[in-house]
């Protein structure tokens, strides 16, 4: 017999060689009906491997990332599978799951695919699933493992296998199919229920474009139809929601040739925007007693040698700004924290003083390479809502579940109720790896988690997670279309304290050492109107929207009524303009619609007459005739059930 | 006879030979009494000097720059003289005037001098003063002037005569004392009625610091003991109202080593003040029709090459930031229009679109030599409240009326009362210097001094002075202490819209080219708040000012009351805090009353139990036993009174 410990620390007895689906039938039926992977003593295995010691074993189903993961791995020996049936004489390479799916690079010879052929790949794949194949690992000698390679005629997997040692090389097989494999399986391929080839793309062999160029097809699969059919209409939507596509269209933001790639320009939509973001956080977080601060954008070379930073990123970031005449070297701030430990050493502090809390919107450049850069989600520059405290140990509890409030207080308003939190702690395993006391660790890391649990966060401790200066918490949202951001970060810091030699005098008089908090609730303004954009397809709520109404007449003679109606709402201070082109009111409905203005109104003679407006909805509602103070009564509504005050 | 042609175009005879002084008294005696120094066909002249033919004379007395220039050049000489006659053997060098008095370099041999000697210096100047002694100019043969300075064993003065002409070479002489000098005096020695030496310090022959060490004296003179004592008082004041100073005590901003000098840092009182000054600005640009902008802190290289910025500043600027893998450079932006020039490229631009005004708070960085900087005035980063407006050519004149509107509502709302404009045309007999159509340069200029006219400045107009690009109005302000400083600009540009290819669709269809402003009204932010704490001495507008309530609890039993005080003032709008620490009364008020807050309000027994609150007035004025209402009433009555509605 041996001794399986499971994740919640049980213990199950079951005899030498069962495996993990053994393991999952013995807690239930229906969780060996989801076993679809398994990590035993930190090694991934399959359902079917047999285990031969005591150990701990993770079980993953679906609903696990290393589920989905071992799920789409599988799909890809279906995949290639499905190909070389397809294109015989083809030369298989790699083929790998990813975040969303999986894919195989093929050498196709004379062959080509292309979208026209998706469905018979589909269709063959299918075929293959049905016939409930079990995957079977085994271990290959590395001169068989040649042997068959040379024999296939496949010089790519022959370079693979030149790199492996004798006891590491494994094949796997399926049905009449065999690769080159690392492992990590579902049982059989029955569970693919669902398949789909997204798209061909082009790839050279171990991403070098001086070897050969492969053909890279990219697939998903499913266990149930209804899943699939759920992603293609989420991509679908996610096509329509991309923020590129949204911002260009709400003429939000734009990027020039001219400026730089990854260097957003804000447009004076997305400007007015931004700025209505700020100005609620500045509110809040006044209330939450934050001062602001302003500092420069570059810095001396120094300054990141004292933090730490320029060891660490220097030579991977934009490279130093040399003087003219004098020898100085200065670099784009890539962080706002050694500056702010700067103001922090600018006058003597007691503890009376603290916490400090320095608060700025602070626009930092962090090099990324061209490649690499999307949107408004990945860029060159971008602007964090930062925030620095600095405080006592004993304050950083209380301080700690400040930030969850104002962190909570922000997503709530802007929309979020879906999310989760994630505190990474040390590694017990390894406390050398971290800095600072370990009694303020272990302080630091029980205020974390203790906050965490206060304020009701769903969240997951990760150890081994933490950074080496210090533990912290970050907030996952998961958008409209179920997709997972990570957002907002609160980090203890012990390290910049010490190197940037902060001290308050104590009660005591003696000099101490405060603790940092690093804190951003939207995380940066570009990443967060980006999210905000996707998980509204561009309707903000209405307290954010830069514009809240517009007016429409509906001829050239009801412009002068259309003109009070919007000095009306000015008034009533409704953001509001007004379509004086001479076009059909009808036209300026649609595009009106397409611009998302939360309402429309139409002024024609009836509402000249009676003095009220037409009041259409975003979205196609009929709110009839109705006063402008009926409409600043719904707007005013609406707002205060969104915007909860702080 | 010849024919003098006078600044206003009236032109006089007089015999040959007259001298500025006879042409003055022939327009009025007072006149003659003033003049210390005349230009003559563009060439400096002394009131002495006689005119040998036909041409243009501009009379100075001491109210015109170069009027001082010269008296305070002449001052130079005799405070040479009286140094000579007080330290003979020294070697005199040069003695020009500055912008506020004079001063001379000389090698003092085995001498000093401090400050101990200045009253004996003083004296001697003045005695020669009171001599009334004529300066007269003579010419010198060069051979002449090298044997004088042989004589005297003066190398300082050789090596200058070394590097002249004969023709070019004159003397001045006064009682017994003689110089090498090029000219520009007053008539005699008797119009310096004051005289003051004010500071002495190191200086290198030439600037050259392998050459000798020289002693500079600086000095100052009037024509009246009024006008020094006025001085002296001024320079004092200024001394206590130094923005680097106030600064430091008002915690408004500060400077760290290690981020660099001239890159202000700003503290949380001076960001509110900042985040105030830009709000104020943003509300009254919204009215205006702006729209707010947000573009990136750098550019690459080629931004500014198109823009030209490159070829005239490159190598003087801050140097080019290379990006670690790919060949791209880019530079610190040193001035936010080719970002706002690609913004308005982003979309295609129709004639009812314009005028377009983007403004922006933008962040530049220009490189200063270390021992240029100073305070806030003289930075490497600066914030410019920035905006450029794109518009038709026969829009300009309505705009800039608007630009006109908007920069006097805001030195109005900020208390600056006396200014002067200047408006900076072409050089009507170099239209070369110039780009862009002559007959758009002929609008624009009549342009500007129509709206400069009608909306009623006092204005001068410097033909000659316009920027390449296009003409300029430079406002220029009068501070508390009659200091003048260069504020805000507006600026019509016909280059970039050029360089840019910036265009719109016209009514008629075809493209077009717009026309471009530039403006300023602050200038820039760290400027204006430099001048404003000057112009102040930190005693900011009430609506501006960071706090403008301080509650000062007597004692630790009135704190309950005092929060209350505190909460009631802010529902009533007005910025307070509590200075609850456990000190005097009397401490705290004369700590308030240098932390510049305009009202203290002190609470103990009586206030406690008559549920009011004892006002002082920074400065000392005793309001009595009031309401929060009844302050709440003051305070937004003196706001009215500054901050008038735009």
């Amino acid at each position: 017999m041996i001794e399986i410990t499971l994740p919640d620390g049980k213990t199950v007895e079951h005899p030498k060689g069962s495996t993990p689906l053994d393991v999952a039938r013995g807690i239930s039926e229906g969780l060996a009906r989801n076993v679809i992977s398994a990590r035993f003593n930190n090694r991934k295995v399959e359902a079917a491997t047999p285990l031969e010691e005591d150990g701990k074993l993770i079980l993953y189903t679906w609903r696990d990332e290393e589920g989905k993961k071992a799920f789409w791995h599988s799909s890809s020996h279906v995949l290639a599978q499905a190909l070389e049936e397809l294109y015989p004489g083809i030369k298989l390479t790699i083929g790998p799951a990813i975040d969303n799916g999986f894919y195989y690079d093929v050498d196709l010879g004379e062959h080509t695919i292309s979208e026209k052929d998706f469905p018979a790949i589909e269709k063959k794949a299918l075929e293959i699933a049905r016939g409930k194949h079990d995957f079977r690992m085994r271990e290959v000698s590395k001169k068989d493992a040649l042997a068959y390679y040379k024999d296939e005629r496949n010089p790519y997997k022959l370079e693979l296998i030149e790199n492996l040692e004798d006891g590491d090389i494994t094949f796997c097989d399926h049905d009449t199919f065999t690769d080159l494999c690392r492992g990590g399986h579902i049982p059989n391929t029955g569970l693919i229920k669902a398949f789909k080839v997204l798209n061909v793309a082009g790839a050279y062999w171990r991403g070098d474009e001086n070897r050969p160029q492969l053909t890279r097809v990219y697939g998903i699969s499913f266990p149930k139809q209804k899943e699939l059919t759920e992603y293609l209409h989420m991509l679908e939507e996610a096509k329509k929601r991309d923020h590129r596509k949204l911002g260009k269209e709400l003429e939000l933001f734009t990027f020039s040739h001219k400026v730089g790639q990854g260097l957003p320009l804000w447009l004076p939509k997305g400007a007015a925007l931004r700025e209505r973001l700020e100005q609620f956080l500045k509110k809040a977080q006044k209330k939450a007693g934050y001062e602001m601060v302003v500092t420069p954008h570059i810095g001396q070379k120094e300054l990141y040698v004292t933090s730490g930073h320029y060891a660490k990123y220097g030579e991977d970031s934009f490279q130093p700004i040399h003087t003219p005449r004098e020898d100085e070297e200065f670099l784009l701030k890539p962080m706002n924290c050694p500056h702010h430990c700067e103001i922090f050493n600018a006058t003597p502090v007691s503890y009376r003083d603290l916490p400090k809390r320095f608060a700025e919107f602070g626009t930092v450049y962090r090099y990324e390479q061209s490649g690499e850069l999307h949107g408004l989600t990945r860029v060159r520059g971008f602007t964090q809502d930062d925030a620095h405290i600095f405080c006592t140990h004993d304050q950083l509890d209380e301080e700690f579940k400040n930030v969850i409030d104002l962190s909570l207080y922000v997503l709530g308003s802007l929309g979020f109720e879906n999310f989760t939190a994630q505190v990474s702690i040390r590694d017990p395993e390894k406390p050398e790896k971290y800095i600072g006391e370990v009694e303020n660790w272990e302080k630091a890391e029980a205020a974390i988690i203790h906050a965490a649990t206060e304020k009701g966060l769903d969240f997951v401790i990760e150890p081994g997670e933490a950074a080496f200066y210090g533990p912290k918490l970050d907030f996952m949202v998961k958008d409209a279309l179920g997709r997972q951001w990570q957002l907002g970060t609160i980090q203890v810091d012990y390290t910049l304290p010490e190197r940037f030699d902060l001290t308050y005098k104590g009660s005591d008089n003696e000099l101490h050492r405060p603790v940092m908090i690093h804190r951003a609730p939207f995380g940066s303004m570009e990443r967060f109107v980006a999210l905000l954009l996707e998980h509204t397809g561009g309707n903000f709520p209405l307290w954010l929207t830069p514009q809240q109404a517009i007016v429409l007449p509906v001829s050239e003679k009801h412009e002068n009524y259309a003109q009070k109606v919007l000095n009306s709402l000015e008034n009533h201070e409704i953001r509001a303009l007004l379509d004086a082109r001479s076009e059909t009111v009808g036209k300026k409905i649609r595009e009106a619609e397409m611009g998302k203005y939360p309402f429309m109104i139409i002024v024609g003679d009836q509402e000249m007459t009676d003095g009220t407006i037409s009041v259409r909805r975003h979205g196609g509602e009929d709110l009839g005739s109705i006063t402008v103070e009926a409409l600043s009564g719904l707007v005013k509504e609406e707002i205060n059930s969104t915007l909860k005050s702080f």
